[in-house]
C-alpha cells in the first residue's frame, strides 16, 4: 500500500524504496543493555523520545540517552568531484542516483549508490555489548579509480538525569589513537551510575576525528554540510564542556571493482579501558558475522514459533514477524520512563506463547512491586506511587494464561517479597490482589477507581477515594474467575474457588445494578457521584473499555449485549478503529482528569487508542462476529485502506498506540509506533481469538472466530513441546461455531 | 578590537560590520513583563537558555519560554529573481551585500541590503505589553519595480513548567485574519499560570500565516531553507498537537526608490482577546514611535546620572552606558532560574547609585526571604531551601550603601515580613541577621557554611554541620562593621553599636588564629576537621575570596597583608583575570563539593570566575594599588589585549561570569554574558574604588586610586539630588592617596 515500501521475504523485511516518508520509520534493535531505534535514513532525525539509542543499566538504576535527536549519519566525501552524500539522502540531501533501505527483525541494510560508488551499511545490536555495531562497504563501480573519504558521525547526548547547571561542565573527550576510538564523557556526579560516556570505534585506522560538534560543523554550522567534511580534514579536538560529536574519518583509493569494508561501533562504557575491551572483543576475526548470523537464526526460530497462514498476506507478515518482535521490544527493552505493571503483565500475557521463560520473569518483577495488602502502583523505575485500581486486576488473568501455556504450576508456589514488606507464594500474591480489589469498593458497590484505571487520564475521578470505576469492576470479574479456574484446575481447592465465585458474583451484581446506563455501561462515577460516560452528557457521553469487557467477560447478555454492541457500532467506531470515548471532551473537568484537558482527538480524549480497539476485536470474537472482528483489526493495522501509512505516517510494519481522532486536526496521522500494549493484545486477538487455540489445563480448545470471507486458513503452532497445526476450512462464510473438528484426521466431539 | 565591530555615539551603540562572530552576540530588550534577547542576526540562534523571550508573571509564578531556541528570522523572497535571503545571513546564510547590527540600549537596529533590495529591521520591548516590537523598513534602491515577499517566522517554545507525558498534548494554533494576527496556545493544566500562549501580529495585513512548524518548513526540511518560503506560498495551517510555529507573509510591489513599512509583534498572551488588545494598543498610530523615543530618553538619563572620563575610552563606553544596562537587567530582569538571595542584594547594592527606587524594591523583596531567626535560602522562584552561609552577610553592608547613597533613613523602620513568621522593620532584619551569623560559629569559632559559601559549588564541606567557611568569617566581619555604621550614624545607638563591634572583634580574633595558612588565608575547615585551601593540598591549594576579602576588610595587615597580595599575584593571576582556587580540582571530592568534580577551568573549579575577580580590584584599591587594580579590570573586561572577544567570544560591551581557566583545553572562551553579578561589582569598582568617590552618612570622601599613567580623569555624578563633578589630576603618576582637594576651587583638608 505505501508508496515508499513494501515486504520482502515473507513479510521478514521492510523495503523502503524512497527515503521520503512521511515521518521517519524506525527500527529497534537490542540487547538486555542497549536499545537502537535506526530509521530509513539508516539512522537519526525522529528516533521517538530517548530510545534513539540509550543505555540500559541492568540494575535498574536508569538509562542513558547516548545520542541526541539519534543523529549518526554516514557522509561520503568523493575526493575526485568534490561530491558530498549520505546514502540514506539525509541530512545533507543530495540525491543518491539509488536507495534501498532494508529493516529487518533487529538489523537494518541500507544499500545507495552515487556516480559509480556504492555504498552498503549495516546496523545491529550484538548479544551482549551495549554497542550498535555497523558495517560499511564501499565498492568502486566505475572504471576509473576513485578517492573516497567516509565520515561516520554522531551527536552525543548522555543525558537521561536531573542536572546541576549544565552537563556542560562535566563533558571531555578523548581519544585512542592506537584503536581508532573515541570516548566522550559525562562525568556529572548526578549521574545514577558510571555508563554515561558514549564512544565510536573503528575496526581500521582512522585518517582523522573529532569530538567537539563545533569544530566538526564549524560555527554555526550544522550536519547538514559539516565545515570537516566540506573541508575533507577534521581537527582531532578534544571536547571540553561543549556540545559532543564523534566522528571519524576514513581514506580509501579503491580501483575499478574494489571494495573496501569496515566496521564501527557506537555505544557506552563507564570508561575508557570499557570501551577498549568492547571494541577488542568485537573486532575479533569473525566476530561480528558470528553475531550477526546468531541474530538471524534466533529470529527464524521465534518467527516459526508460531505462524498463521490467512487469506490477507498483510496480517501474516505483521502477526508472524514483527508483531513478536514489537511484543519482545516493549517486554525486553521498551519502556522507556519507567516500567508500568498494567504495562508488564500484559506484554507477558501475549509473550507466553512464544517466549515463555521472559513472560516468567517479566511476572515475577512486577509482582514484587505489588503491596502486600494488594494494592499496586502505576509504575516503577523510579516508582509511581499513584495507586490505579487496574493493577491487581491483570496479575491472575496473566499468570492463569501463563500456567496453561507452560505447565509450570510450580511456579504457583515461587516466593515472591513485597513492595513494602514480606514475601509470599505467587498464589497468594494473586489472592491477595483479587480480595483486596474485591473489597476495596464504594457506595455502589464497585471498585474504588484511586487515582485512575486503564485509562491513565481519567485520573481525578476518584482521587477522594470515593469514584468508582465500571470497567475496573468487569476486568475483576474476570479476574475473580481467573483466579477461582486456577484455584480448581490446579490448586485443587474448592473452598477458595468458591470464595472467589462469590466475589465474583457479588460485583457483577454491582455492575449489573449500577453499571448500566440505558443504553450501555458506565464508566465511572466520580468523587461527587456522578456518572461520567452517560447519555446525558454532551462529551464523554459513551466509553469504550466498559462495553468491551462487558461483551467480552459475559457480563453483558441479552437485550443489552446487544443494545451495548450497537451503542460501539453506531457511535465509538471512526475509521482508524474504535474511540476510547466519544465526544472527545472540549473543556478541562478537574472532577474527571487530565484527558479532558488534552486537545480533542489526541491521546485518550476521543482517538482511536489502538490498545483498547484490541479488547474490542477480543469482544467481537467472544460473541462470533468475525467480519466486525476483522475489520476492527483492519482498521487499527498500519497501511490499510482507510489509514495508508502514505498519510499516517506509521510504520506499515508495526502498530501505533493511538491514531490522532476524528475532533483533532490531524485526524489519522500518527506520532509514533511500537511501544504499546496494542502489540500483545493484537497478537492474542489474533492467534488465539480469531484462530481459535486456546490453550487449558487439561485440553486445548478449538473455536475459530473468523470473516466469513475467509474459507480458508491455517495456525501453526509450538504449545508445551509439541507443534499443533490447525486447519481451518470455512466454505460456507460462518463467522463461528464448529461443524465438525478432525484431530490427526479423526472425528471428535465438542471444540 | 575585535574584527566585527566597534563602538558608536560614545559607546552607546556597538556596531557589528560582520555576522561571523565567534558566537551569537546579544542584546537585551526588556519591560516588566518581557525579556527578549537578540543577537547580531537580528533574532534567534544562541539566546542564552530560555532568555531569547521570555515571559515574565508579575506575582512571580513563573516564567514562560516564548520561543524555542530564539528563532525569529525575517526572510526576504524576490519574486523577480527567486533569491531567498535574511537581512541579519542566519539562518538561509545567502550572504547580503551590506549588512549592519546594531545593538543600542533596550534596542537592536539591522540594516542590509541584497541585489538592490534595502532592508531595516528594528526590535525593541515598549513600556508595558509583553511583547517584542519589530518595525521592517523594504526599500527598492533598484532601478526597476520589484516584488517581494517577507516572511516573518519564529519557532513557538511555550514551555517552562513540569510535563505530563509531552506538552504536544495542549498545543493548537488559531488565526485572527482581521488583524493579520495568530496565537499559539499550551493549555496544559500543570502550566502556573494562564501566559503560555504566543502570538504574532502585523500592523499591515499579512497575504498567509502558518502556525504548524511542518507546514512552514516542509516535511524533513528545517528553517535555511523552509517550504513555505521556497515555495512563496504558505498554507495557512492550524497547527494542532504538533511543534507549533507562526509565520506571517506580506507581500509588496515596490517602485525604484520607494519604501514600505511595517510593524510586527512578537509576544505572550492569556488568551486571543489579549492578544487583540495589545495589537490594538499598539498599532495606534504614532505609538511605536512614542514608546520608542520614550526608551531612548530613559536610557539617555540613565547614562548621564553618572559618567566617568578616562584616558582608557572602553572603559568609559562600557562603564557609562552598557555596564548600568547589565546591572538593571540583572536586577529587573536577568535571573532566570530563580531569584538568588546574594545576588539580589548585589545588584541593588550597585544600582542603589543611579536607580534607588529599584534598589529599595529589590532590598525590600530580598528581605521577605529572610528567615526569623536570621538565616537566609538560596534563592526562590522556586524557594531553594539550601541555608548558604553567606546569605546574612550581605544585607548590612547593601543597605548600609543604599542608605548613604539616598539617605532614606526612613527605610530602616519599614516593616518587613519574614520568611517563616512574623515581620519586623528593615533594621531588626539586619541585627537579626548579623547575630545569627556570629553565633551560628564552629570548633574554630568561625562561622558554619552550612550548603555553602559565596562559592556555590562548595557546597559539601559544612553539610554535617561542622565545617566552617572563612571566607563568610571575614565577610561577617565585614557586614558587622557596616551594622555598626548605622547604629552609630543613623540609629545613634551606642549599645548596638559597641555590641556589633564586639561581635566582628569576636570573629576577627577567630580568623587570625584558625583563617592563616601561613603564606595565605584558608578558604575553609570541611566536616572533617580538615582544611580547604592550603599549602598541603596539591589540587585547590589556594583560593583567591579570603585573600581580597582578608585585603578589603582591613583584617589582613602588616605582614599577612604583603604575604597575601604576592600570593594572589604569583599564584592566582592568569591572562583573563584572578582564578577563583589554583590549581584546579582534578578528582571529585565529596568532602569538598561539586566544584571538584566539574571539568577543570569551569565554572568555580581553577577559572578566571569575574565575579570573585571583581573583589580582587576593589581589594587592590582599598590598599592603594591602582595600577594592579586596572590590570585585573582590563583583563575582566571583555575584548582586550590578552582576552580578545575575536576568541573569547564574549560581546564586547558586556561582561561575561567566567572565562574557562588555563586548565580548559577552551581557556580563554566564554559561554554567554549579560547575567552575572560582577556588573554590580564592576560598575561600583570603576566608579567608587577607583574614581574615588564614597558616599557617606555626613560627607561625601573623595579618594581615587588610579593606575599610574591616568594623569587625569572625570566622574559626574548626582548625589542627593545634586550633580558633583570630580577632576583628578594625577601629573606624577601616583596610584594613590591625595595631595589636595578642591572643593568649588577651594582647598580643604582631609579627604
Amino acid at each position: 500500500m505505501a508508496k515508499y515500501g513494501h515486504f520482502e521475504n515473507d513479510g521478514r523485511e521492510f523495503v523502503f524504496t524512497d527515503w521520503l516518508t512521511p515521518r521517519p520509520q524506525l527500527n529497534y534493535m537490542w540487547n538486555a543493555r542497549f536499545l537502537s531505534g535506526v530509521n530509513q535514513f539508516g539512522g537519526g532525525e525522529g528516533a521517538y523520545g530517548g530510545r534513539a539509542a540509550a543505555y540500559i543499566d541492568p540494575d535498574g538504576k536508569g538509562r542513558c540517552s547516548v545520542l541526541k535527536n539519534g543523529a549518526r549519519y554516514l557522509y561520503i566525501r568523493d575526493e575526485g568531484t568534490g561530491e558530498i552524500w549520505n546514502p540514506g539522502w539525509f541530512p545533507v540531501k543530495n540525491a543518491p542516483d539509488a536507495y534501498e533501505c532494508r529493516h529487518g527483525l533487529g538489523y537494518t541494510e541500507l544499500t545507495a549508490a552515487k556516480d559509480g560508488v556504492e555504498v552498503t551499511l549495516r546496523a545491529f545490536v550484538g548479544e551482549t555489548e551495549p554497542a550498535e555495531i555497523w558495517t560499511v562497504r564501499l565498492t568502486n563501480a566505475s572504471t576509473a579509480p576513485r578517492t573516497l573519504k567516509a565520515y561516520f558521525a554522531c551527536e552525543f547526548e548522555l543525558s537521561g538525569y536531573a542536572r546541576y547547571s549544565d552537563a556542560m561542565s562535566y563533558l571531555t573527550g578523548e581519544y585512542d589513537a592506537s584503536r581508532s576510538l573515541l570516548v566522550c564523557y559525562n562525568r556529572a556526579q548526578e549521574r545514577p551510575h558510571d555508563w554515561f560516556n558514549g564512544f565510536m570505534a573503528a575496526s581500521i585506522p582512522a585518517s582523522g576525528f573529532e569530538t567537539s560538534r563545533k569544530a566538526f560543523v564549524g560555527n554555526y554550522g550544522d550536519l547538514s554540510l559539516p565545515l570537516g567534511v566540506k573541508n575533507g580534514a577534521l581537527t582531532g579536538s578534544l571536547a571540553a564542556c561543549e556540545p559532543m560529536l564523534g566522528a571519524l574519518e576514513h581514506s580509501f583509493t579503491l580501483a575499478p571493482g574494489q571494495t573496501a569494508e569496515y566496521h564501527l561501533l557506537l555505544g557506552a562504557a563507564d570508561c575508557m579501558a570499557t570501551a577498549q575491551g568492547i571494541a577488542d572483543r568485537l573486532f575479533a576475526p569473525g566476530e561480528i558475522e558470528r553475531q550477526f548470523a546468531a541474530l538471524t537464526a534466533q529470529k527464524s526460530a521465534m518467527i516459526e514459533d508460531t505462524q498463521i497462514e490467512t487469506p490477507d498476506e498483510k496480517i501474516n507478515c505483521i502477526v508472524n514477524s514483527w508483531l513478536k518482535q514489537q511484543v519482545q521490544l516493549c517486554a525486553e527493552a521498551g519502556r522507556d520512563t519507567g516500567k508500568g505493571f498494567r504495562d508488564q503483565l500484559q506484554d507477558a500475557w501475549a509473550i507466553a506463547a512464544f517466549n515463555p521463560a521472559l513472560a516468567r520473569e517479566k511476572i515475577y518483577e512486577t509482582l514484587t512491586k505489588e503491596y502486600s495488602d494488594g494494592r499496586c502502583p502505576r509504575g516503577w523505575l523510579p516508582l509511581d506511587h499513584h495507586i490505579y485500581s487496574d493493577g491487581p486486576v491483570w496479575i491472575a488473568p496473566t499468570i492463569n494464561a501463563y500456567l496453561k501455556e507452560t505447565g509450570d504450576y510450580a511456579f504457583l508456589d515461587a516466593s515472591v517479597p513485597y513492595l513494602d514488606e514480606g514475601e509470599d507464594t505467587v498464589w497468594e500474591h494473586i489472592l491477595t490482589a483479587v480480595r483486596h480489589s474485591s473489597e476495596d469498593t464504594g457506595a455502589h458497590g464497585l471498585v474504588l477507581a484511586r487515582d485512575g484505571d486503564w485509562n491513565d487520564s481519567l485520573n481525578l475521578i476518584g482521587v477522594e477515594g470515593k469514584g468508582e470505576s465500571v470497567w475496573t469492576s468487569i476486568a475483576l470479574y474476570f479476574a475473580l474467575h481467573n483466579a477461582a479456574e486456577i484455584a480448581r484446575c490446579v490448586r485443587h481447592d474448592a473452598a477458595v474457588e468458591a470464595e472467589l465465585l462469590e466475589r465474583a458474583e457479588r460485583i457483577r451484581s454491582a455492575v449489573d445494578a449500577h453499571g448500566w446506563d440505558g443504553n450501555w455501561y458506565l464508566a465511572a462515577y466520580n468523587d461527587d457521584g456522578d456518572k461520567v460516560g452517560t447519555h446525558t452528557e454532551q462529551e464523554g457521553t459513551i466509553y469504550l473499555n466498559s462495553q468491551t469487557w462487558a461483551v467480552m467477560t459475559g457480563i453483558a447478555q441479552g437485550e443489552r449485549l446487544e443494545k451495548c454492541l450497537h451503542a460501539v457500532d453506531t457511535r465509538l467506531m471512526c475509521k482508524c478503529g474504535p474511540m476510547t470515548l466519544s465526544p472527545a471532551y472540549k473543556t478541562y473537568n478537574p472532577r474527571i482528569g487530565r484527558l479532558t484537558g488534552f486537545v480533542p482527538g489526541i491521546w485518550e480524549n476521543g482517538t482511536p487508542y489502538c490498545h483498547g480497539g484490541t479488547f474490542k476485536i477480543v469482544a467481537d470474537c467472544c460473541v462470533g462476529r468475525g467480519d466486525k472482528a476483522y475489520e476492527t483489526m483492519l482498521k487499527i493495522l498500519p497501511d490499510s485502506a482507510e489509514n495508508p501509512s502514505d498519510y499516517s505516517g506509521c510504520e506499515p510494519y508495526a502498530l501505533t498506540n493511538m491514531y490522532f481522532g476524528p475532533e483533532n486536526p490531524r485526524a489519522g496521522q500518527t506520532q509514533f509506533a511500537w511501544v504499546t500494549g496494542t502489540a500483545g493484545w493484537m497478537y492474542r486477538a489474533a492467534t488465539q481469538y480469531m484462530l481459535g487455540f486456546y490453550p487449558g489445563y487439561g485440553e486445548v480448545r478449538i473455536s475459530p472466530c473468523l470473516p466469513s470471507h475467509w474459507k480458508s486458513c491455517k495456525l501453526t503452532r509450538r504449545f508445551r513441546g509439541d507443534t499443533y497445526v490447525l486447519c481451518v476450512e470455512n466454505p460456507n462464510g460462518r463467522q463461528s461455531g464448529l461443524s465438525c473438528l478432525l484431530v490427526d484426521g479423526k472425528p471428535v466431539d465438542g471444540d
